[in-house]
């Protein structure tokens, strides 16, 4: 968030929409599926990290908080160090070494403009095998066992206040997806509706069977509809939220300092989820029409959903905040006057009568890229910041601040692709210099500059 | 709410979207601008009346109760008693005797399918004188004192639970909007931004000049900007909650039962406010396009807002309510066993553990036209209903129900308009039963069968 320019550009698909083979042997650096079983819950054993950058190996823990970029840009000691440097600002991607990124992906940063001593940003990009747990439904499926799901996955994480939660967020949070989506191998693979209920223990066929569980005894008149969408929306809202707490357990021992927005797509069964918690974004550019697959959670989109927390629950504001809001800090000598001012269930504004309480700072305050929270951090959603604390207080921020993505969902076997349509993930040092059209005729340009089947393309 | 099917159909503009003539003596049956200042404050003296249907005139507060349609409808007492006759369900509009009503307004109605004693639905048609306060802003402003304003106002009210709530609002909320723009009146009229602040004693200019407000004290960079329509938007909200707030105090005295969905359009300065708390919709119709000017507000639109006030207080289920979601009641046999939730931040489903607390009824439940809120209500938004308890239990559902509505604007010199455009106003008696198309398609061939100069289209 701190810095300035940086994107992630991914090619959505050459295909044409079709879904891609499953990979046996993935052709990515970091070996994402190497250890299928190492779940997120053994958190003190180090992922597979080939190339990692990191000059000196240390102990886990270090190297874990230890400065680096990316694994899949494969980057020299010297290469780290050029990423590093504030006045070059060197634009890095990938070394051209046969070994590509899946789905001609394209990654780009240019390097901390120097508001931060390192980067912090980190982005991720993996091809992850989901083994299914055993039989999880109870029924009978001697013929599915076994056969698991493979989805692909880009992560952008734009680290804020240190780069440990970035850096966190972008070796575990597909671990996490990985996790939750264990239990739904079967039933995304098996077309009739998910169950409604499974069995305490897998593998035992039970009363859980759903047509069993839709008698008479139901207070509604059928049973609600849920779609395998809607389970796979529901696995990655909830990887994100673990993916908080684990933040939370672990922040002294682990140094995870600061907090990161967290952009990821998942691609499964057909499908791309676009997962949003900060102010990144995504979209996507199909025949030169530009689709948004996101939006920016920030203080002024969530303004609503921040005052009524305040509202609902004062303690949160200590003595020194109010959860009205005025267009500018109000001031002593302006008590009984009346001002302008937004409570939590308006969009309009009114005029009120300024009390002793009014003169507290607003929850919500400034415009645009100045807009912060507690005069403190200007985006509402994403992962970390559990220290976060307001300016010279112990009041804590992390009330108001929300690990949940925002998830679309865009149908891949819907539409016509072609070979130049591309989904772009971009941070704000993006989208803060340019638009979603400025974007979508670079890709144009660069991508006709190539021959179609041209590898560097 | 109850009933089945009523609307009104309000011509949109006959002058291609020129601001109307400001009427010097409203041609309307109800003298709505007859005491411009006896606000909403001064509840006891009913406000003037014609032809209110009422047979047997009698004190204030019977009145107020007593059953009435719409004033518009001018009825006599057998249309009274033909408009209460459940096996008849008579359509009536207002009698052809020269006093139309403004703006080429239409208004239907069949009344009553019999679910409860009388129709518990209200409309209204007015249009409204607002006489500033002097000199709000404390500038010297000769020339503009004494200058009101005036807007155009509908109304549709659609009573459960009894019609109190409806007739009420139907006859206050819009002297609550009167009142609320009265501060806005010289404010409105002057192209300059709004004064961030006003004086306290009207009429004396102090140090609440905004431009010296503006002075490096403010620790915002600049002022946030605040236009005239949002001060507009502001005012109707903060009218919705008076309203609110009046039949409150006053359910006890004056029998004010039930509550009412609340569909209310403002036409002023040139746009088109359309403010909704409730199930009702509205659509412009505009040279055969549909433009939806409202959304709905139910159990399953607002379901996010209401877990989420269950879960900050818990106190306000009782020991009755989960504030999770369920695809169905969960039963006693069902525990330790895996069902599909939903939890207030997510949108997806996933697979939890039930515990004993699981076992509560969901706040939230049902699908479509079945959804309800602690199985009660099928509306989250409205006026009223301070006094609706869950079923067989104390616990009030009220906190549930917000009584804010959303407003859209719509620009009347933005757009052209022939003849034919119109906004039709229904509440979901009229929407369950037909679609936006099938609206503007009746709208289309009933409008084309007259000519175009001919008074009774």
């Amino acid at each position: 968030m701190l810095n300035r320019v940086r994107s992630a550009v991914a090619h959505l698909v050459s295909s044409g929409g079709a879904p891609p083979p499953r990979p046996k042997s993935p052709d990515l650096p970091n070996a994402a599926s190497a250890p299928p079983a190492a779940a997120p819950e053994a958190p003190r054993s180090p992922p597979a990290k080939a190339g990692s950058g990191s000059a000196t190996p240390a102990k886990a823990v270090e190297i874990r908080a230890s400065f680096s970029r990316p694994t899949f840009l494969q980057l020299s000691p010297g290469g780290l160090r050029r990423a590093d440097d504030h006045a070059g600002r060197a634009v890095q991607s990938p070394p051209d070494t046969g070994r590509r990124l899946p789905w001609s992906t394209g990654y780009a940063e240019v390097i901390n403009a120097g508001k931060s001593r390192h980067n912090e940003d980190q982005a991720c990009c993996e091809v992850v095998y989901v083994e299914g747990r055993r039989s999880v439904t109870g029924a009978p499926r001697e013929l599915s066992r076994g056969q698991g799901l493979c989805f692909y996955y880009w992560g952008l994480f734009d680290g804020h206040a240190g780069g440990g939660a970035a850096e966190m967020a972008s070796r575990l949070l597909h671990r996490h997806i990985r996790e939750q989506l264990k239990d739904l191998v079967e039933i995304l693979q098996d077309p009739s509706p998910p169950p409604l209920c499974l069995p305490t223990t897998p593998g035992t066929p039970d009363s859980s069977d759903p047509s069993h569980l839709l008698g008479p005894q139901s207070c509604w008149s059928s049973q609600k509809e849920v779609t395998h969408e809607s389970l796979v929306v529901g696995a990655i809202e909830n990887a994100f939220q673990l993916m908080d707490e684990q933040m939370a357990r672990e922040r002294r021992g682990h140094q995870v300092e600061g907090g990161c927005c967290a952009l990821v797509v998942v691609y499964l069964l057909g499908k791309v989820y676009v997962a949003n918690a900060g102010d990144s974004r995504a979209i996507i550019v199909r025949n030169g029409e530009i689709i948004p697959m996101s939006r920016e959670f920030t203080p002024e989109t969530e303004r609503q959903r921040l005052q009524l927390l305040g509202f609902l629950k004062p303690e949160l504001l200590g003595s020194e905040f109010t959860h009205l809001e005025f267009p500018r800090r109000v001031l002593p000598k302006e008590l009984g006057q009346r001002m302008l001012y937004r409570d939590q269930n308006m969009t309009g504004w009114a005029y009120k009568k300024i009390e002793l309480e009014d003169l507290r700072f607003p929850l919500v305050c400034g415009e645009g890229k100045k807009a912060r929270v507690m005069a403190t951090i200007g985006v509402t959603r994403g992962l970390g910041d559990h220290n976060l604390k307001v300016c010279s207080s112990t009041l804590p921020i992390k009330p108001f601040l929300s690990c949940f993505p925002e998830v679309r969902v865009y149908d891949l076997t819907q539409y016509e692709h072609c070979p130049d349509d591309v989904l772009v993930l971009g941070t704000d040092g993006l989208w803060d210099v340019t638009t979603d059209y400025e974007v979508a005729a670079t890709v144009d340009r660069v991508l006709s500059a190539y021959e179609p089947n041209d590898h560097s393309r």
